[in-house]
């Protein structure tokens, strides 16, 4: 199967998507923004080993491929419009691509959203999506909002599952079955936050989503803010199988797992009702873990107030962990 | 080095460009469109050994990376605006980054658009850009739109050199020095026809850029717009260096050779002052190499108007030459 048939047959779908005016099939994709929007743009590259494993099932890969850049959307309280996929494979794999056509459009279609362009070649497995959003002129949640006094926030329960999962498959850490089939589901099947994101749009100062770890990725926020925030370490929500680890496990895991993809936000603290509101009409638990300073840095602390020493390191694609 | 401090030292860069609102350090990048305009979206990956060798300097190769692209949004008339870079590298290079950034900015600069987010890890090297460009609404030249009558064009002189180039690298054909940097250069300094494609708005009924070679390209058109064409073999424009090569070899090469990024596009013959017109105003030289038809399917002719057999096969990335 060559390189057109190979498009055709897995990635080219026929219907209309709003806002598309051209699709896949000519040099450039064609698209019509919204009046009175911003377009924003995220590109994420995956590679075999250092952003998946060879074990994954290809349709786990095509949604979290798309769910590591819709993650990127959610963090700015963007509506996901279109995205294009890259794709080097050291060959022609009809199981793989199948699969991974699948995983990938179910998510798409869960957003609404269409694969307008991209390409294929022949090359060590790399998956490279870039995804586009829109929203109303200056609506977009940036990192450098935060202020003093704000409250510091994260979503969901998953903080900490995708590193467990990661450290069974390395070896250094054992989990009952159904443990490791849930902390395995959110390393490989992450649920980016994008109604989150969207409900928080007008509220929220500031977002990121947590792709590195938390604490590191946190530090995203303070230095673009100019700030600096308490965090309570005790305070991070747990997903069960993390709450049955040891203390200093959940606070490492928790606090610099990675690939978590949850958002951290901040807000004022005279809009807690908003933010309450906003979790429950986007169905997303949220939990306030800390408050945003003038004095710079990131400052730990245990849920009796003790300060916690910093030495995490967040997740380096250069660096071997 | 980190990955943030490769961002930082490589690629991010001080100074505003027009329509981008929020550029690298955020988790997406805002983008503001122009006020009745349509987004043009490309994306291309390279790979070594497919897309270019491993000796090819790398100032070059950030040149031709972002060139490629380019050629897209040129083959639809579009105002090349910003573009995402995402990579994949073996290790942390400084000679190679230092270089690919070089020739990639420049490029960048020569036409006025920004770097505005992407991504870097650790894997086989590999190279993902993403543009963006931007036209009136309605005034994309596509693929779809050749008409039986139209002339037939193609720009430049640069057809089939790069092949020339590849063939020597391969070994199967031996060019004295100097033609033979003459054809490295085609082959790793390609320059996108924006400013012709951005002439030709309002002109040419459709358009590609040929980057598989230029039958098969041509195909492409063929197919979108359901008409045919017949083709002189003989009219297309050569270099020096192919003009000096056997008829066989230049036919091959010019009609087949891939990786040439001349723009192939199609004109009412009512328009063909209006043509040259945008050839000068965009010091791009055009050749009118045949005519569409309605009749379906590509005939070769030769100078003398005799049929040539169609025996070519452009370049497929999953199937090796």
């Amino acid at each position: 199967m060559g390189e057109f048939d190979l498009i055709a047959r897995y990635f080219q779908r026929d219907g209309q998507v709003p806002g598309v005016d051209v699709g896949i099939g000519d040099d450039c994709a064609v698209l019509t923004p919204g009046t009175g929007t911003q377009w924003l743009v995220s590109s994420d590259m995956l590679v075999e080993g250092r952003h998946f494993l060879s074990t994954v099932e290809p349709a786990r890969l095509g949604h979290k491929a798309l769910a590591v850049n819709l993650s990127d959307l959610a963090a700015c309280g963007a509506t996901p419009r279109a995205f294009t996929l890259a794709l080097a494979l050291p060959r022609v794999d009809e199981r793989f691509l199948a699969g991974f056509a699948q995983g990938m459009f179910a998510l798409a279609d869960a957003h609404g959203i269409a694969l307008v362009g991209g390409d294929t070649t022949q090359g060590p497995l790399n998956i490279c999506i870039t995804v586009f959003g829109e929203v109303p002129n200056g609506q977009a949640i940036l990192r450098s909002g935060a202020r003093p006094g704000d409250d510091l926030y994260v979503s969901g329960t998953t903080l900490g599952d995708a590193r467990l999962a990661l450290e069974v498959f390395r070896g250094t850490l054992s989990l009952p079955g159904e443990q490791f089939d849930s902390v395995r589901r959110a390393m490989e099947l992450p649920q980016p936050r994008v109604a989150l994101g969207l409900a928080l749009r007008g509220i929220a100062t500031s977002a990121i989503d947590v792709s590195d770890g938390l604490a590191g990725d946190l530090g995203h926020i303070l230095r673009r803010s100019g700030v600096g925030a308490t965090l309570d370490a005790d305070a991070l929500p747990k997903s069960a199988v993390l709450a049955a680890q040891p203390v200093e496990v959940r606070r490492e895991m928790g606090l610099a797992g990675g690939d978590d993809y949850e958002l951290v936000f901040t807000a004022p603290a005279s809009a807690r009702e908003a933010v309450q509101r906003a979790a429950e009409a986007s169905a997303t638990t949220v939990t306030r873990i800390g408050r945003i300073e003038a004095e710079p840095g990131l400052r730990l602390v245990d849920a009796g107030g003790q300060a916690l020493p910093l030495r995490l390191q967040s997740f380096d694609h250069f660096k071997t962990p």
